[in-house]
């Protein structure tokens, strides 16, 4: 398999987690069938959606339909088959860690690649991350998670440094995303082990 | 009457009931004057300026100042007007299911002609017709009711379909779009008298 | 100092306010440290970015790091400050009031200088002003305080009016700006102290 194909391949496998967990939190709510793929669709393509929009280029999101076809069918099958995703508890927590570690790290290789400067790239590479979540728990009535509890974005945002890092000291574009990909997946692995959480005020 | 001038009154009525149904539940939720006018804007023309970031465009809700008034002034209307528009019930479902069909086809047409992918450009479209109650729903701190019953963004979602497949067919747009607009009008009426729902999880 | 860093000094003054009034929400709903500071800058810099979003340019906040800056370090400085932020509260009342002023009329300006037409630049330059407020009461689930009460919204209006027409005459650039930032500042402080608020609907 061809790197670019690796790439894709692994790019539409995290779409495809992102779904499940939009399509839960719908049929949590009692959605009916075209909310619960809404939401899907939404939390798997919605941080995307929003890079796309402030790098100014029309949304992959649209423009290439594996995506949008790879979330709706998640999105559709979990419909149907939402006992047997929560029983993949662990699973998808995993899985999303690892489309958290890609979706912040090529985020901001994009937007580098579009001439943000670095600190403006890693928050665009952050909200890629990030972004379907919070338009998930907007969408379902609820205070975004992301922004309560647990290390998440914290941990993206370090994969964005370091792949702008990298990418400054010209390393190679594969290795570089594989490294940043990988420090942010461990990162948020530990986080969930361990029940680290950031700080809140007192 | 020529066909551009039809398209345009059409167009403006669409926005005039979409502006109603979101100043109506300003007026619900106990917001000022500005908030019912700010929704009732929101809702009316919120699909479209979501379809013109996505095409990549300046949003013609700010473009041309008529859509705009439009929205304005009906709200305000519905504002003081409200007794005697939540008595129109039935007429603003009619004249929202004909918005509905209007705005989905056009935003898929005007999405295919900015070179994006027809099943993007249906996803556009869709969100075109939908957008607009969204965000009014959002702002009014309700989880979208598009997303919980009725079939309501599925009969948009045909209509966008329709228009696309007739447009690879080199169908005159006049044709398509009425053709379009009048199916999804024609389910939406449909779906409203039947009570028909999208099914929920189990 | 010259008109340009003048103009830039006041504009991040605006923006630490407006960070700060996002945090202290945070606070308030219990967010952990990340949500304090990401709400802290999508309150300070989220009407810049729907700005430049609708002008369709690559937004400010991710293309200049002194924006993002100002709002993640005010964000978290009030984390740990907030009782003494709290404190302040007129000041921050005072503050916000400037804020409003200045981004509603520069935005306004902004729009003009993109092409966007008087009526569609106001409304623009209203989003730049409020917007960060909105989506701040939408993060952390509120129905947004400027749809509810006071006269905000509409000082912010006036502004852009203001500046739209002196800038149609001609006017200077700092004067028309001075002017129209000032006007709206001085309503915005006479509607505080009178505690003047736009009508409910009865």
């Amino acid at each position: 398999m061809s790197e670019l194909s690796l790439l894709l391949v692994v790019d539409l496998v995290g779409i495809a987690v992102f779904a499940a967990s939009g399509a839960t939190a719908g049929v949590a709510k009692r959605l009916d069938l075209f909310g619960v793929v809404f939401v899907g669709f939404m939390a798997a393509l919605g941080g995307g959606i929003l890079r796309d929009v402030f790098v100014n280029v029309q949304p992959f999101a649209f423009v290439d339909w594996r995506y949008a076809a790879v979330a709706v069918v998640t999105s559709a099958a979990t419909f149907w088959l939402h006992p047997t995703v929560s029983r993949l508890h662990w699973t998808v927590l995993v899985l999303d860690a690892a489309g958290l570690g890609l979706f912040t790290v090529t985020g901001t290789l994009k937007a580098l690649d579009a001439g943000i400067p670095p600190v403006g790239a890693c928050i665009i590479g952050m909200i890629t991350g990030i972004g379907g979540g919070l338009i998930r728990d907007l969408l379902t009535g609820e205070i975004p998670t992301v922004l309560r509890r647990e290390i998440y974005a914290v941990a993206g945002l370090l994969g964005c440094a370091s792949v702008a890092a990298l990418d400054a000291l010209h390393m190679q574009r594969p290795v570089s995303i594989a490294l940043a990909a990988v420090l942010v997946f461990v990162l948020r692995m530990i986080a969930l082990r361990r029940n680290w959480s950031a700080p809140t005020a007192t």
